[in-house]
């Protein structure tokens, strides 16, 4: 498959980053059919093939069309599919209706891609000059957002895949991505964590890139605590399960008990056992990942987890959840372990703005502000995750009852 | 695309038949992309790539695993998949997920397609004799229930591209199947008809075919009538639309009106006009079907109506829709046109057995059967009736509220 | 409670009539408090108060408005409140909202009825003497309406009473309408009925009244056949549940099949044992009824199940449901018993309008046409049904799924 | 109506504080007939007569049963009827199903508070002087749960009369609680506050009751801030919806806009004017409270709007919602009015634990700890908060779509 690229002569590294991104997505779809890139699973989950188109459709409407005047649109009908949820740049296709769009095919895709990454080529060979460090910052932006959804690319098909009785693999076993599990040593162990004024968020000025809803930069006070250095195993979590987790209200929130019962939960959502029909898998839990179906590991971290699953395991091994805040202030500090390359870790904290947060102007205002409320804070990075994406200031958000990312937990307690 | 099929030296009548039927689903598929062939876009609908499936486990199921010894499934776990609604058969795959199998891909189901095409071969070639008749009767309801499918795939399909904003032709205006217009000469008239005894169903010694709801054929006593020649026409519904059809309760039976105001009907299902975003079609009424979005044609049949506003139509039009049996009875009578070919023709009757049926045992009794209640009887056959399919005893059937059929009406009266 | 009435010096027989059957609506409700009679247990039911008040309304609206010059409307909102499902008489309070009611209070609505019985009272004495025969049509069709609400008051507060979770009587068993078995001579037997011509539907010239949709009288050709003398009992259908009927797909047509898993049908509506929480019934069957919850009789006949259910039950006797005609041929005819007092009688029958049926012009032309669709046509008459109520030529029709009626079955046969 | 209560000699504190709030239960329901008090409009409320038994069984379940050795329960089948969501105290009567309890009657609903009031009673004369003060706790916090009843009961029954196209009011205009305008002196104005440590939550030492999730007491830092001395206004409002905030996106958190669209929002729940069927209101806004419909008083603060209303305002004005904390640090001071006996004032905080709270174990630790996920806090108190109920560290908290309460806002500013 020929990846729209940028010759490697004289590649500013912005250049460099630009190819290198766009070409991971494509990476991530060659595993995958046309077929299996056009379905969507659930509402709120999108195609592969959607997500190739949306990212592009990004630095499209985002960066070409308002700062690149010879620009021509590959076709303005696009404008309507791949906008996600931008108010302002108009209509859009339904959501739970990206799975039927099987025109424009897969193909069609593939060039809609080379014919942006073209004009973004051209804009950063003669670009206004003026407009430079604007359209820098905008392709940036649309770089950090591709590599986001690299991430939901991954996560989604995941659940395509899981949805297909037979549970196929993305990739083999060996080779797909898969949670980490800790080293040996040093063994887990509880930090200790003083309490008073800790620095939270991203610092405006800093060089590295972050987004909106990491600033300002403010500090807040803690009360001294204990933090788990690694994550909550899946080991840990089958005792829990074995010892009635999810079927003693009094370890649940509320709204969390109710979705027990409704829906049925009794294990993590890829987790199966031989009460599950029509495929019992005897002799214990398997858990389905990107590799397929396997034999459950007593030492990976326990992952496809919601809030409330998080909340109840917590309660049931008489901890709790860290805040976002006290997760910040110790990742980074020696013994902390697996902030990244496992899974996202659900913290306590509800997605509320920083103080002093005020959303931008315009349709990148929408990027992340318009979803603050009833969601809740997932910090470090995931397995899924694509290298170098992550942050200490990084805050991820879900629903409480969103369980097909690659969630888990760390335990916290009051010191 | 290789086709699967037989040699042509020395085949049975059968044979020839078999390989013909079992030719035309692949040649109806091959304008459509695997894209196409795999998304599902509403529950009532299938996917190409699952009729082709379904279709091939049919005689799979019911011809070569209980009547061929030597015969291996293809891969034992398709029964799952396949089935559609056989209960005596297994579990299955729930139907509003059709549309997330992208594996087994088609290239699978071509292939699944070869080797049950085999098997049939190998059992016509050396198949028990004592079960050739039952094998033979198996065999031929295979082709008709595959002819079936081949309508629905069709008619499938069409919804699927009507769900694209784009709303692309499956083919070419100029090639694609579309209700056919009568013609000029003779004028449309109201042909009157007698009352009295008439024999209605199909004969269980006549050599053709029939479905087992066709049977026993049997007497009613009609009361004089009077049908139209031929069926309504776009021009005419129009004229219902522009008079207020859809605003007026007191032409609908209780259970349309609700849906009138439910879902926002205002036409038929595949029309469009100024009203319409975010495509509007300025200049009257555009229809979407096989050959894409084509201005109104006045003498075309009118098609895509539900039975309630069918019924509407009706008593807007100060008439009624004919029973099945004064349809039957006038079938095949001098005057009577489009009885095939255009659309299928709602009648004032519900699915209700014959007196005297009784399904069968065992898996077949399933066919028919146990979908005798809640629906209306539409007869004749449509622009996507293969070839030869139809019959004047034919009774298609489908919900009252059902609208992505080719499916008009034709006007009675009381004489 | 003061009942409006007329005085008993020189009444009319209609008068009289009229003095009777509302009076006996009181009757009906006077067990109940007020909070009972306000309250609607599901979106099908209508809480007594209401019943009280849309029967009186439909006097006021179809009778004193056109036809009585000086009357004055006890409330002009309550055209709004206590219509029922009259398109052509304006908009109407949402049917689901109707257990919202809370004002007009009770005693207002007892008000309501004496008032437009005054205005009734005074029409018969002195109203325009040219449009008198059309009155006292009217006025039968609105008692005949008031007679269908009462038994609907009766099945829908047994609803109410069912919700609560101790099971309130209506009124104590021994005084509360209940099922009638039949006598123990003659015993139950098949009875032989010939085929030929019948002739079905109620004379229009006949001095009995009867509804619209009993009409036009017309001959149909019926096949010899077997009718059962009398109904299923609660014990034949205790074997039908002992003996796997609700776990047996093949027994069921499609969508009853599909009603059982999804609403977990496991016996009659009212019947519970001690599987049942949170009110276990150990012992075998009890069964709820206007008279409170009483053990199980053999003998009696069942009651509260659905169409889907008699035609599965019929289907494992291996018998079958007669059709309407089959059952209004027989009824009247010696041996056949059971024919009123019991339970409604389901039969295979859609509920079409007759051959020449049309609708009257207006608002009475939707009391029964614009139902003709989806439904099926039950006979008999039950032990809620008004004395006096019923005929052989009655068409009573529900859908389908509809179990909170006293209905049953009696089998057929072909011959 | 013969109120349950305490001799007046020699009573104590706490007994006369049960009786008073006791009594006041019964002359908040004493306008409303047993009709109204039986209904219930939806799952979120319940109806008046469940009020009263719930707030009866909270005394019965958590003070009689454990702590009164001869005390006998009125009726065990209230425990299943009367328990709202304590898993930790078994099975209960379905929430939404709360208005199908006809029975018990009204009446008999009296006879239970007379029956709990005298077990109380005898508790407080010679109960076990050992868990005297446990008991105590426990009847104090079940005087606080009745006056949280007590104004969801005046919300509930509020949407009960709502609901009626009648808009019946509760009591007369004049009579019927409202929320309080401010006063025209001092004019509404910026309070300028500093940032800072704040002393956030309810000191457990401290004298006064409050509620678990008012603690611990801790520490928090602010940014300086403005706070409006008082509340938006009605007046305020009408020029948002005027200036088409209801149309405009881009001022919404997205699930709010979702709700605007979806459920067609214009304005706060309760208000009228000429768009509305089958009611118009000419000449302008109409507000519908416990006095009925009155014209809308642009002074009077706006209320029954959601979160996301209130955050949408905000967003229009120009300014943000405060924190709670922001909230408590400046309730008290002075300038700060209408901090209660107006409407309850959304904050963008959600309704997380604060730092160290650990709720109760056994059935008192369901009592706020498990809804802290997916709800927001509002503070301050309103009109139909029971005198004395509130404090400036109260946290009550509803869902962000919650509309009929008397909830409203405040607006802050970044300084």
């Amino acid at each position: 498959m020929p990846v729209a690229g940028l010759p490697h002569t004289a590649r500013s590294p912005l250049q460099q980053r630009y190819a290198q991104v766009r070409a991971r997505s494509l990476e991530l779809a060659a595993p995958l059919s046309a077929e299996d890139q056009c379905v969507q699973s659930m509402d709120d989950a999108s195609p592969t093939k959607w997500h190739l188109a949306h990212t592009t459709w990004f630095f499209e409407a985002m960066v070409l069309c308002p700062h690149s005047p010879g620009y021509r649109p590959y076709d303005p009908r696009y404008f309507y599919l791949f906008n996600s949820y931008y108010e302002a740049l108009g209509p859009r296709h339904p959501r739970p209706r990206r799975g039927l769009l099987t025109r424009p095919a897969l193909d069609e895709i593939h060039a809609y891609r080379r014919h942006v990454d073209a004009g973004v080529r051209q804009l950063l060979l003669d670009g206004p000059a003026a407009q430079r460090p604007q359209i820098e910052r905008l392709l940036v932006l649309g770089l950090q957002h591709e590599q986001q959804h690299q991430e939901l690319l991954l996560t989604d098909i995941l659940h395509v895949l899981w949805c297909n009785p037979w549970r196929p693999a993305y990739l083999p076993a060996g080779k797909a991505p898969s949670p980490r599990a800790a080293g040996r040593t040093p063994p887990r162990r509880w930090l200790s964590r003083p309490g008073g004024v800790a620095a939270i968020g991203h610092a405006d000025k800093a060089a590295e890139f972050a987004f909106d809803n990491e600033s300002p930069r403010h500090e807040v006070l803690l009360r001294p605590y204990l933090l788990d250095s690694g994550l909550v195993t899946c080991g840990q979590y089958a005792e829990f399960i074995a010892d009635g987790g999810y079927q003693d209200a009094s370890l649940w929130l509320s709204d969390g008990w109710a979705r027990v019962r409704a829906e049925g939960w009794r294990a993590p959502l890829y987790w199966l056992n031989e009460d599950d029909a029509p495929a019992p898998q005897p002799g214990g839990w398997e858990v389905f990942g990107l590799g397929g179906l396997q034999a459950m590991d007593p030492g990976a971290p326990v992952s496809q987890i919601s809030f409330y699953e998080a909340a109840a395991y917590a309660q049931w091994a008489d901890a709790r959840l860290p805040t976002e805040f006290e997760w910040e202030a110790a990742a980074g500090e020696p013994g902390f372990s697996q902030a990244a390359d496992s899974v996202w870790q659900w913290t306590r904290s509800s997605y509320d703005p920083y103080p002093g947060f005020r959303a931008q102007s315009g349709a990148l205002g929408e990027y992340n502000g318009k979803f603050m409320v009833g969601q809740l804070v997932l910090r470090g990075a995931s397995c899924a995750t694509p290298p170098g994406h992550g942050r200490l200031t990084y805050r991820n958000f879900f629903p409480p009852q969103a369980r097909w990312q690659f969630s888990g937990l760390r335990l916290a307690k009051d010191d």
